[in-house]
């Protein structure tokens, strides 16, 4: 049988979920990839002593498995996108495949990393580095190659993903669901990355290249975090009959442009995507031949991510003596065939909008606000007013609108925001049908 | 660019929708597969007005296309298994790679073909025959190849869940939807293949074969349809908590062995898969490193299916000239690999059930049934005993069981259903708690 030579960068969580499922199922994973994958050399700052690494070269320095000729595919899972970036590059250099689960790197530098790749007749694979063990890099670039992709939406943290699931549950508020993320290791001790939404922008701004075919542009990501939700509006969207969830969302507005966002979102609970709960991970896809469909899993974790590690290992593995044109494309398009798209900014995306107003109680508010939305020619879709609470002079208007230009809802609540009737800042969350 | 020459047997729904999908796409399928897809031959037995088929050879013998030097795949989409077999065979021998969408064909001949094509150092592919468009046959062969599959559940057959899900719905009954589903062109004139589980066996044995790596055993499956439930029974398992779905599992009970099984199920309302509604399907897979991962889509139709097919041909059309030991084997695992694992009969199946009783309403009936159950060792998880109607002797008496060995439950009702107090059959559904 055939050897491949995998040289690991990186012994933290992935790096031994990794290790272990390898060491665990190396029966199993050797007769289905035809080939003995072998471990042949790591680097490690530490010891392991919980990882078995009998009969492994061990290096205190990085950059000497990514130079060892004895490796023939470099495994990038110090995470960063510095070192990483320059192992990476030195791997590709010296004709190394490379398998890599870092999203940022992928997102930040992909376009220069594959480049260079392609240069040198290699493959760099990131099926770990968006959704975890769920192969939607594969299922994207592969299993829906004959469609044209019309839109994509995917719960893509896992960390906003609990947080907004405890908070319907259990009617809890964000701070307090994110203080338990972080003391069950769910979320870092600056969550920043999660719940901003910047670890999904990495995530969607790879996706949506791969879906369109077009370079990774992740300045571009128009990116809004969780941290505002509270508890009333999951309650209003509940009433109206949706849930509130962290999407990620690419939109190929055809002859416009390319919509990428990543914000919360109100969606209908009758889809499925809506009753994806807790940490999990899922992408709906919608394209012209096979309609819309989804991929459900684990996000992330040392398991799950070494998972498609893995599956990016015994790919290359089977590969090794192609041509260099068998490979599939990074991007999934051939060289060249990358197109360089209109990225809409934000003020020209199209949504429905969930507004939550909070008003003085007398007459004419109502029919002042009405008046703006219609002078704009925005139409209001559904609303809910309350009686005020006994002590209180003030209360809660909620209004769906119809599908609007962010422009023109932003010009609405211009001319609202500043009247003395309004109580606080408009709450603003876009809606989605997913249809 | 290099071309791939393909040789279309069939234009019927699924040959058509490839057609117009190949034609439609072009741009973007030739730039993601590096190739140019050319369809150099037909074989058709009438005139196809809404085609386009200029610039294509039309034979009206299919095997003129099977044989023909100027085709590197054949695409075999004329169904059936006598016809379609012959083709398969002459083209494979002749050194060409198939594509098909047929079911039947690779479960039920599918180690004789995959033997002949591993001979002839070619490749057979056929994500379009499981689920239609959702590329499930990639997912289990490589996405989770890393994993040890621990089970399985699908529901893999559009016909069967439409009905389900219009019974629950609308509180309709089997006939009347069936009726309509037929009307609709869901169903078939015939339903059988349908609703009696076939359709779904033949495809639950294909993905049991490459997620455990065994030879494909058709005949093995366990089949039961889903003809026999009623309207009362979709509303008891609601009240418990359920809903019914259609279900193919294979589970590998490690050292006993594994079971196949097609059968109405109740699971949990609460899981994503008991959320598949209508037409579509959709795969839960459980797995060791990933754990519970589930694909969604559509299982049926011209382009859902032609999505399929077509991303098989771009991945051997990428393939045509590696190496045959590049190919990914036709059940995931090398040659000489597979296992041959014990099927395990139904009596040694172990499942939770649910019981509906029609029972006389009179002292000691209940007692009576406890006791044969408690005797037998078989715990009750939940009983539902309703009021008779006014005019009625007989009341319903729903159990579930806790997870036992299929042949003790067969005892306790071979034990109850001779009583005199029991006023018919009794109505028995499996239950899976999916988890």
């Amino acid at each position: 049988m055939k050897q491949v030579k995998l040289g690991l960068c990186g012994l933290g969580t992935v790096g031994g979920g990794v290790l272990n499922v390898l060491k665990r199922n190396q029966i199993d994973i050797n007769a289905r990839a035809g080939r003995e994958l072998l471990i042949t050399h790591v680097s490690a700052r530490r010891e392991y002593p919980h990882l078995d690494l009998n009969g492994i070269k061990i290096s205190t320095n990085p950059m000497d498995v990514a130079l060892d000729p004895d490796v023939d595919v470099l495994v990038e899972l110090i995470g960063g996108t510095t070192l990483a970036k320059e192992l990476v590059i030195a791997a590709l250099k010296a004709g190394k495949h490379v398998v890599t689960a870092n999203k940022a790197l992928i997102a930040e530098h992909g376009n220069e990393l594959f480049a260079i790749a392609l240069e040198h007749q290699v493959s760099i694979a990131y099926e770990a580095a968006v959704a975890g063990g769920i192969p939607i890099i594969q299922v994207l670039r592969e299993g829906l190659v004959a469609n044209k992709i019309e839109w994509l939406a995917g719960i893509i943290n896992g960390t906003g993903n609990f947080i907004l699931t405890e908070m319907r549950d259990k009617g809890r508020d964000f701070e307090d669901v994110l203080r338990e993320a972080q003391a069950l290791g769910y979320a870092e001790a600056d969550p920043t990355f999660d719940v901003e939404g910047i670890d999904a922008a990495h995530k969607l701004v790879i996706l949506a290249s791969i879906a369109f075919g077009m370079p990774l542009q992740f300045d571009k990501v128009y990116t809004e975090g969780i941290s505002k939700i509270a508890p009333e509006d999951v309650v209003f969207a509940e009433e109206l009959g949706y849930r509130i969830k962290h999407l990620g969302i690419a939109r190929n507005r055809t002859n416009k442009g390319i919509e990428m966002r990543v914000h919360p979102t109100l969606i209908p609970e009758s889809r499925l995507i809506a009753n994806v709960n807790g940490v999990k991970n899922a992408v709906l896809v919608k394209c012209d031949a096979l309609g819309a469909n989804l991929y459900y899993g684990a996000g992330a974790g040392a398991e799950p991510t070494a998972s498609a590690v893995i599956s990016d290992i015994v790919d290359i593995g089977r590969s090794l003596d192609n041509e260099a044109d068998a490979f599939v494309p990074a991007l999934g398009f051939s060289s060249g065939k990358l197109c360089d798209f209109t990225i809409l900014p934000i003020e020209e995306v199209e949504c429905a909008n969930y507004l939550r107003f909070s008003v003085l109680d007398r007459p004419g508010v109502l029919s002042h606000i009405a008046t703006v939305f219609s002078d704009l020619g925005i139409s209001i879709e559904a609303l809910i007013q309350r009686e005020p609470l006994e002590d209180q002079d003030h209360v809660p208007l909620i209004m769906l609108t119809a599908v609007t230009e962010e422009k023109r809802i932003n010009k609405a609540l211009a001319q609202i925001e500043n009247q003395e009737f309004i109580r606080q800042q408009v709450v603003r969350i876009r809606v989605e049908s997913l249809k």
